[in-house]
């Protein structure tokens, strides 16, 4: 059993967003196909993984350095113990061979999407959606289960309004959401905090709403904002400060009593342990948003976890950054605390198919084999090109 | 005045030679070319800058993100007050539009490279060597003086003996240099040790012999090879552990008297500004080797500079990473402690040209305009590919 082939797609997202720093229109996303010498029912049997959501494709780093290690590697190193699924871990070391230590940014994407294609390839030879694969790897449950989820939007739109804002969110509620995020930190703070009076209004209870300031305050205006907000009791105030900042977090966790949630914008086990070890994150209170897909795939992210869960921190406290299908199954196989659903925005990624029943704020994975991507019909033009 | 192109061209470095982490064979560097719409003497002006030298050459992330950027941006916002030369700052900030914050990883040598080239091409529209203008700009002295240099090799060769270890260090000797810097970890400790005498042995004094792990070690062995060798007072012990593990080196500092080297791995401000805060790094002793082409260019090295003197640590601790004519520059422009130099490898990349007068030690910038690299022999095909 062999990779034959590995193909990839850079691909746009749609939309007409911004948060607090940037603007999505001109982001892309990797899509990579691993393609097996195996087949079902005649047809041959692809694995397909993306670099998730919110910075951009790696076709020069798939390209020139980690599809040729890993096409060059004698195919019997790449396979599990038991010859029947591919080994992801043994994939993503064969693909970072030669890379030096540090440096976790663009190729930590790059390898997320090669990565996580090996587990929808492992979950397509055994005929069986994502979560349980991931779920039997990791040692828990199989069974059925939906994730807790919210609907991450009001970004600032080109002259979006208050009551823009407002049908934005009721729209998200009548098609089965209960909790919502909101962007700050785009617009002046007396504004911000009409829109998150706005946005509590249609959530009807702080412990439904969120906000996320996409990194952008320096430490006074993030404390600022803090003491603004703090009466309000929301469910999480995200990433105030630069993600790398650990200082400046320590500071706003030692003066916000509220939740504070961060780690999107980690790619790497050592980042990771870094904000544990001197970012000030609270055990049983704190957020964690570390993504697979940015951060060389789930061989990486498991590490993450383990490394939270050494540190009192537990899995319903991580909530990965973006919103889809991939993350979906992560957050249902590993027991997480829940995920992020972008619905209507960063298509063709972003949201789940009619598949996923969404009710009461939570959702179902997919049950056709693998991630179910190929359930996305927006995606579906992407996939078959690379097929 | 405005650049009407830039053209990229990825470079392999030659070399079989490896440290403790990486065989340096399919290693790359981007080289990158700013044409200018200014002639002299009826050349049209080009700028060159490359992203240093021990990772990858950026193609992807130059092509697709960062030169669209700055080709698309109004010329006048990217020249300097005085509308004499161009502003590295803007034309490094026009080609971070809409990234994201963290993630310090690929796209800062691609930003680098580009950033770099910059400054040579304001050197060369001042008709002066790049050292002066980087001086001016930053307010240091613009007189030529040398840069003190070290010696980097005793690198692992397949089938290398402790004859050849000698030997090489003895060429460098009488090529100019008196100090030296030493791979470890690559081998057993014991091994290590007697590559360490040997390289003493020709070094003659410990206060000229450094060595560096790589990144290679885990606290354990880190602090195994520390007590191995702390009787020795070498110069420094470079790299012990993973660049970002900030407890490890402070861990390492506490038990290690003689200065600790590392920062060549670290491409941000804030991750600079996390080693001073996290990292046990030394005012007064220890070094810090943040290297400007892989860390967004001479705009981001400068502010992590200035993070450095705001906690009490000089620029004659900064010894950056990267042995090649445009660290030479910027450590005599702002008066580093000195940079280092690969004699004989990383071509056409490494060393200096004839030009570079290298003895007792010292080695003298170029003095025709910009960086000079137009006189490293080994580059001339790769600039005339280019322009």
């Amino acid at each position: 059993m062999r990779i034959l082939e590995i193909r990839e797609r850079t691909v746009p997202l749609a939309g007409n967003v911004a948060n607090a720093v940037v603007n999505f229109s001109e982001h892309t996303v990797s899509l990579v196909a691993l393609i097996s010498d195996q087949t079902v029912d005649g047809r041959t049997l692809v694995g397909f993984g993306f670099n998730s959501i919110g910075r951009f494709g790696q076709a020069g780093i798939l390209r020139e350095r980690m599809i040729p290690r890993v096409l060059a590697a004698d195919p019997s190193t790449l396979l599990a113990s038991d010859h029947r699924t591919f080994d992801a871990a043994a994939i993503a070391a064969t693909a970072m061979r030669n890379e030096k230590p540090g440096g976790h940014g663009d190729r930590a994407g790059a390898l997320g999407a090669l990565e996580l294609a090996v587990w929808d390839l492992n979950a397509k030879l055994g005929g069986e959606p994502a979560y349980r694969t991931i779920a039997r790897h990791f040692g828990h449950s199989v069974e059925r289960r939906p994730a807790t989820v919210y609907a991450a939007g009001g970004y600032y739109y080109p002259g979006a309004s208050m009551k823009r804002l407002r049908e934005e969110l009721k729209q998200y509620r009548s098609i089965g959401f209960d909790a919502f995020k909101l962007k700050i930190g785009g617009a002046p703070l007396a504004e911000d905090m009409q829109r998150i009076e706005t946005a509590l209004d249609v959530a009807g209870d702080s412990a439904r709403l969120s906000v996320d300031a996409n990194g952008r305050f320096d430490l006074d205006t993030a404390l600022e904002y803090g003491r603004a907000m703090q009466p309000l009791g929301l469910r999480w105030y995200e990433e105030p400060g630069d993600p790398l900042d650990y200082a400046l977090n320590r500071a706003i966790a030692e003066a916000y009593d509220g939740p504070i949630a961060t780690g999107e914008n980690l790619f790497s086990a050592i980042d990771a342990s870094n904000l544990v070890r001197f970012g000030g994150m609270r055990p049983g209170k704190d957020i964690f948003q570390m993504d697979a897909g940015l951060s060389y795939g789930l061989t990486e992210y498991t590490r993450m976890i383990g490394i939270l869960e050494q540190h009192g921190i537990t899995r319903a406290q991580c909530f990965p950054h973006g919103g889809h299908l991939i993350n979906l199954h992560i957050a249902v196989a590993l027991d997480l605390g829940g995920c992020e659903a972008y619905p209507g925005v960063f298509q063709p990624f972003g949201g789940y198919p009619p598949e996923c029943d969404v009710a009461d704020g939570l959702v179902w994975p997919t049950e056709v084999p693998g991630f179910g991507l190929e359930l996305k019909r927006e995606l579906r033009t992407h996939l078959d090109i690379l097929t």
